[in-house]
């Protein structure tokens, strides 16, 4: 099982966390946000675009999940959400990776155990599995979390790094 | 003025306009639409961001112009219309093109003349303006408004145009 780059876009920050998933093993990689605040929109999408093409560049990767959104808040949010997917998702796919797709309660329910979880339960759960020194950030702690839900359905590995499978920590950054 | 991409971005219909405004003159280049419809959906954002930028490298426009989206019908649609129009964003931004954007009422206004114009008055001035031999289809006549209203904004070539500038028609393809 190859590097995962697990992604969660949004207008304002893009979390994004990398990991490697390797038979047994769980390694961290990297983690940390693009933060795009105050620029204009053509600006945010093409920071997304091009931040996620240096971490591809620099990691490889070979498989890109990003999370399902099924319920949007308002219209207004959903296409600005919209916009950083779209950046996000064609940076991917421009490096040739897969792209996968994974809903909030099926991240939640392999990271956690439980569908309805909430955010601090899941990034407790990401720093616990991936043996991380401390709490990542909210954004970066739900790519990783998307990451870990991709290697969980891809090979199970996660059940089996629960039953006495090696976990290898590292250090986050912020971007 | 230079040559003008306009884009009516969709999930499953991107319609697309160029033209050339040039001081007194407003020429049609091209216009039609990238059909995306049945393919996954990271393949569609790819395929809008390819063909866009195809497009750029064979006319070279220097402005890029797309419809601000206020009221988007529901979060469903809306996250979905903000995907292509990410996609359509960062090919636009990635080539240097300016990004510029109007509202459809600005669109109209410069079209038609009145902001609370239909969809039929648009595509029909849109074949009266650029002295095309038939009407344009319906995304890319949006598109080809949408150019337009740009240069219209930049210029108001279109009021010099219609006051006795010359307007050279051209053939249309569908993409």
């Amino acid at each position: 099982m190859p590097i995962i780059l697990g992604v969660d876009p949004g207008s304002r920050i893009t979390g994004f966390g990398i990991i490697r998933a390797d038979g047994r093993n769980i390694e961290y990689i990297d983690s940390g946000c693009i933060r795009v605040g105050e620029k204009p929109m053509a600006e945010r999408l093409q920071t997304i675009f091009h931040s996620l093409a240096t971490l591809i560049g620099e990691y490889r990767p070979e498989e890109f999940a990003i999370e399902q959104v099924f319920m949007a808040r308002n219209p207004d949010s959903a296409l600005k959400l919209g916009q950083a997917r779209g950046a996000a998702i064609v940076s991917a796919a421009n490096s040739g990776l897969a792209v996968h797709e994974y809903s909030a309660r099926q991240v939640k329910q392999a990271v956690v155990g439980k569908g309805g979880a909430d955010k601090s339960q899941v990034q407790h759960m990401v720093q616990a599995l991936l043996a991380l020194s401390r709490k990542p950030q909210a954004d970066a702690a739900d790519a990783l979390a998307i990451a870990l839900c991709h290697a969980h359905m891809s090979q199970s590995v996660l059940r089996v790094a629960g039953a006495g499978g090696k976990v290898r920590g590292g250090r986050m950054r912020q971007k």
